[in-house]
Formats: C-alpha cells, structure tokens, sequence
C-alpha cells in the first residue's frame, strides 16, 4: 500500500471515525493530519468539547501516522494534556509527526489545535509495531 | 448535588457518552462505574475496538469520579495503557477510583475490563478542581 | 535465574540506585518492593523531595518487577503523577505491581508511600519485553 | 528575579541535579537547555543509561522552564518516553519548551538527544503554577 492506500484504508474502515465525523486529510510517511468539527454530539457533561472526542481525532491521527510505512502498528500507550476547552463549533485540527521509530516501536507527537491556531491538546503515543501488512487485515 | 444527583447530571447532559452508548452504572464519593457494549460504531480500520471508545468509556468513569464531591473537576493530563484488545461484542466496564484528592488536584485510576475479568485498558487521570458547585454549569 | 538472584543482580549491578541510596528490598514474580530515605542529596530547588529521586525509586521496584520472570525486558513508557510533596527524612517505599504481560509488553503500576502511609506518587510504567535472559547481560 | 537569577537559583539549590552531573546551560522564558554525560554512576543493572538519570536530566529543564516566569510551579504529572538507549559516555542534552502556560498549568516538552543528534527520550511534564515569586523560598 502507499501512502494513499493507507489513507483510503482508514477513511473507510475506521468506524468511530466516521461516526464522530473525523476527517482525514492527508498521509505521508511519518505524518497525517485529521480534523473534526465540535457539533452537539461531541460535548460532555459541562457543554464543552469531550475529552474522548478530542483524543479520538488525535488518535485518528496518530494510527494513520505509525501505520504509514505500510505494516501494522497497535497503539500501547498514550498520554494527553488538555491544554485549553474547545467550544460547538470550533473546528480542530490534529497533526501528527512521527519523533522516533525503530523496528518495534512508533512514538508520535500529536498537537491539536483550533481554527485560531491555539494549541488544545498535546498527545504523546507508542504504538507496538508488528510486521503483518495492513492490507493483511482484510480478509 | 448528591451522588445520585451528580450520576444523573452526567447521564443526561454527556452527550458524547449516549452518543456512543456507554452508561453510568454508580456514583459514590470518589468511585464510580461505566459500561459500554463494542459494537460496530465502536470499531476502528483493524477491526477492534477502538482506543478512543475505550478512552471515552473511562474519561466518563472519571469525570465522574472527580465530580463526585459536587464541585467541577475538569480534565487536563491522562495516560493510558492498552493491555489486550476489545472484540465486537464484548461487554466493557470501567472502574474507577480516586486514589488521591487535595483542594486543587484528583487522581484518579480508571482499570477497563471485559465480561471475562481480562483487564483491557489501565487509565491514570489528573484533574483539575475548581470551586464552582456542579449545579452552576446549568444555567 | 530465581527472583532471590533477580534481586541479587540489581542491588550489585544498578549504579544509579546505589548512588542514590535506593535498597530492594524484596521481589518475586510479577511484584517487587523498594525503599529510599530522603536526604539531601535528594532534594530539589525549593526543598522538597526531587520528581527524579521519587521517580528513580519507582524506576528501580519496576525494572525488579518487570525483568522478575527472569528475561530482559526495558521500559519504553512511563507516566508519573506527584500526589505529596515528599521532605527530608521522609522514608519512602515503593510496591510495585504487574497488571499485566503479554509475551512482548509488561505493564507495571508503582504506587509511592511515605512512613505515614500516604501516597506520595502513583508511577504506570510500559516495558518491552526481550527474550534474551538477564544472565545473558553479564559477559 | 530575572531569568539569568532563575538559573543561578536551580543551579545552586537543585541538589540531586548536583549529586548526578547535571548542568544547566540556560534559561530564557519559557525555555531552558540542561545536560548531563552519562558516567558510571547513571547506568542501570544492564549497562545502559538509567531511565532515573535521563529523567532526572529532563526534569531539571522542565523546572527552569516552568518556573522562568519568576513564580513556583510543582510537577504534578509527567510521561516520558524512551526513544534509544544512551551509553556511559554519551552527552545528553534536555531542551525544554512550554507548550502552553494558563494562570495555573503549564505543559512543558523535554527533548532529550545525544552528541549525534539522536533523540533518546521525549518528555511531557505539567506543573500546577503557584502565585509564590521564586525567591520566597530561600528564607
């Protein structure tokens, strides 16, 4: 698969992302972008953005950038600061740049900010690399 | 707000929680439990559950948890662990526990595990208290 | 190598915990117990107890933990939450605990305690599992 | 106090960055550079650089530079990540920069590389802002 295989792969078959409406716009190796619109359903219980569909846009991001060299990568562990709310109606961009990879591990930066350019969250994850191809996984 | 009050406040008013369907079985001070079952929607490109529905299903374990005295405990660093992936069909409970309260700070640790006791997720939470009494988000 | 000779192997061969003071005092498989009295050589800018000293105590009862089956295995993920400023004369003990092991990931949880018993640090840590022996380490 | 006396404060009073070697070479706002050889005294029981020592390294930048605006911050939370192993005489340098800064969080991230380059451990720490000026602290 390249890069754009890869891309496609998760626009269609990531179902959370398309339930919470996250987009993702682009691939490259070691690098994705993804974004999400705050809409009603994104809320939590004090009517600001949710601190899950935050992490999940980050997250989108974050699986199409270490499985961008084409092979399976499982997140393990990640950790995430909130650094500022997001309101309905803003729109969130989260990109995502792969800092380390060796044959066993992908460790990615997220940042997520908002169409001001603020920073909301910061995401730091590990994802175990196997060696299985993603095109693998479809059956 | 007691704890029944405080259980109900984030059972209506979560919206991304009824969104993904996860429900929230108990409150008491500093305790509380969620339940989500994997469905499709939950799913993410490899076919398992997916990091952000897992992530959501604790973050909801521990707002209310850090809400649980009644004053707004808002959300700013997490970390979790992925320890064994969720299938289609299982039936995940979040449980949480503040393992430690000042006036400004809850920890609080979040163990996610399926219907056969098998620990999936381990979640350790910091949020940030403010004095503002839950009732004042409603306007 | 036994977990009486796993510990022999850390209290020789871990320089850093030497120089810090840092004794293990027990472990066996899947758990580990370490102790360290805060003195001055511990302290940081303003006087309380160092994040790097708490965390070096913790490090030392994971690594114990996490290689107590006998293979390597190195950490790759920690997230340490500060619950209690610790002073000097403090005397701190750190348990840790496996939560889980698949054949490539341990995952550990080190909770820090002062001589009061209060929680001083909660310390999760993620190591990748090698199969190498830890003999194998000494040439 | 200016940011070239917040340097000389950390200097001086961070004892356990003394005890290991640890240099802190500037301090600016909202940025700070410390470094540190690894010796004898830092490596773990297989020989490597200790995760306590680069910890350690990264704290003390993290500290400069959340506390370069004059007034105390304490680390509640932090994660690092290990991206390569260092080895006894690598020269380790932790530059740090403050992501974000509200009247009461700051979210600093620590890179830490060696004399190649190489990155070895990223760090993300978030420190509570007190209102007390650096300078209370010394009686």
């Amino acid at each position: 698969m390249n890069t754009q295989q890869i891309a496609d792969f998760f626009r269609e078959r990531d179902r959370l992302a398309v339930h919470l409406g996250i987009e993702l716009l682009e691939v490259s190796e070691g690098r994705s972008v993804a974004r999400m619109k705050i809409t009603d359903c994104h809320l939590n219980g004090v009517d600001v953005g949710h601190g899950g569909a935050i992490f999940t846009l980050a997250d989108l991001a974050f699986a199409a950038c270490s499985n961008s060299h084409g092979t399976v990568a499982v997140a393990v562990n990640i950790s995430i600061s909130y650094l500022r709310p997001a309101r309905e109606g803003d729109l969130l961009t989260a990109t995502a740049e792969e800092v380390s990879m060796s044959p066993k591990i992908s460790t990615c930066l997220i940042t997520v900010t908002n169409q001001a350019g603020d920073k909301v969250a910061l995401f730091q994850g590990m994802a175990y690399r196997k060696k299985d191809p993603l095109e693998s996984v479809i059956a």
